[in-house]
């Protein structure tokens, strides 16, 4: 399944996007896409509301009006690894990691994923980072095999991992101050249920800036895997629905490429996963 | 005022605490102490509750009976200043840090004072932390000055940022991985609005384990004080009313302490800062 929420920040609907191209209305169904949702069986509620075909459409013309917001309500935690694909954590100059990198971004961040990201007062070095993000299903705690980490997963989306590089690495050693920023996580167009997507570590992603293709890496080439990544968080921290991780980015951010071209005001990046859908937002002032 | 909020996990309800230590039921005037506490004027609303006479009392057999939840409901971030404390700083080996260090715990970690901490699985290195706690209790970004840094304080509360060293400190270079493991963030008994806090850069903070004092400091030593904290963050990302913020420890942790001596299952660590009550905690396997 392919699930979305549509209206303006704070007062967005779940809905879902039917393999004919339809959006139907899950007002009824779901109260929003949280960790409620998850706790309570939602998905198998939508799917049997579905396959019942007692779903509203909603009309084409309505849906073109209107937002897309996060694919996910506001997140309980927002967990990334960082430096987990060998070719960005080269491009970093870093060591590639010997276990994965954790830290964490503030959860307010998550917005929708054409909204604009606003360039924080007195940034000069504004960054992006395409990523593939899981959003947990189950809770987790001390999981023990892969087929107990996938389990767990409610589904995945695009991510993109804003950082602000001064903030993140030159005003202290710990990142998460470069990764907080006001609208720096804009996730989806869509929820996509684990069952949607045949293999996650075979998945294209790309990322480009005003029209030129600056990332194009694939989930085959992470450090650590989405389940591995699940198994080690669930030793340290308990995953709950709704909580979402991203996985690491591949390389081509501009703190990595010659003359470093961070973002200005008035810059469009675009992203996407294969299966995933699309992002196109525009960088503003704060 | 003193706030807080009594019963099982996830299903507290809120409190006040009078000045002649009655407790009095605000259902029907709060519904939780949470973000929309904030937003909706809910602190007016208790003054003016309180003011009329209107207010319940819990009879005190009832209240004996209950437990004390976290001070505030699940926050939507936990901030955290690392090495904030110059006595601290020097007893971890770390330079006097020329802007604050910020990282963050998961959320979830927020349970209530007196409940029982969890050593994680494989844990040996579990140290505890006292802190002051700052609630935010108005939206603020890029704050201006200490007074209106002083302004965004919903209130203050006791913390324990317990700690697993080996997790935060040898498993990579990023500290939120040792910070966010189940249950700790203790977090209370109460909520003290800022009226009752004469000035919060002068409160004695204090920590036992099992009867043997450890931590015996005093916020007027912070190096980065709570206004200046607040500004320093809110340049940075958005504090939104419900946030906590955990301002950093003095000197005696585990962690700098001759022999190192951290948690076992069954110790028990007691903290208490001047006017904002105490916690008492027993350290249980995960």
């Amino acid at each position: 399944m392919k699930l979305l929420r549509l209206g303006e920040p704070g007062r967005e609907r779940p809905v879902l996007l039917a393999p004919d191209g339809r959006h139907l209305d899950l007002a009824g169904v779901a109260g929003d896409l949280d960790r409620a949702f998850w706790l309570d069986g939602g998905p198998d509620r939508v799917r049997a509301a579905a396959a019942s075909g007692a779903l509203p459409e909603l009309p084409p013309e309505q849906v073109a009006g209107l937002r897309v917001g996060a694919a996910v309500a506001r997140p309980g935690k927002v967990v990334c690894i960082g430096l987990n694909y060998r070719d960005h954590a080269e491009e970093t100059g870093a060591p590639i990691p010997p276990r994965p990198v954790v830290f964490m971004k503030d959860p307010y961040t998550v917005v929708g994923p054409n909204d604009d990201i606003l360039i924080p007062r007195g940034s000069v070095k504004t960054d992006w980072e395409v990523e593939l993000a899981v959003v947990v299903g189950a809770r987790a705690r001390y999981l023990e095999s892969d087929a107990e980490a996938l389990a767990a997963i409610g589904g995945f989306a695009v991510s993109n991992d804003v950082s602000e590089r001064e903030f993140q690495l030159e005003r202290s050693a710990q990142w998460d101050l470069g990764k907080s920023c006001e609208t720096f996580n804009p996730l989806g167009p869509w929820l996509v249920t684990p069952d949607e997507v045949a293999d996650c570590q075979r998945l294209g992603l790309r990322l480009s800036v005003n029209g030129v293709q600056r990332q194009n890496g694939s989930t085959a080439n992470m450090i650590f895997g989405v389940a591995e990544i699940l198994r080690y968080l669930s030793q340290h921290m308990v995953l709950e629905p709704g909580d979402v991780v991203n996985t690491g980015t591949p390389a081509g951010v501009a703190l990595g490429i010659e003359g470093n071209p961070y973002l200005r005001a008035g810059d469009e990046v675009e992203l996407a996963i294969d299966g995933l859908g699309s992002q196109r937002s525009k960088l503003v002032p704060a």
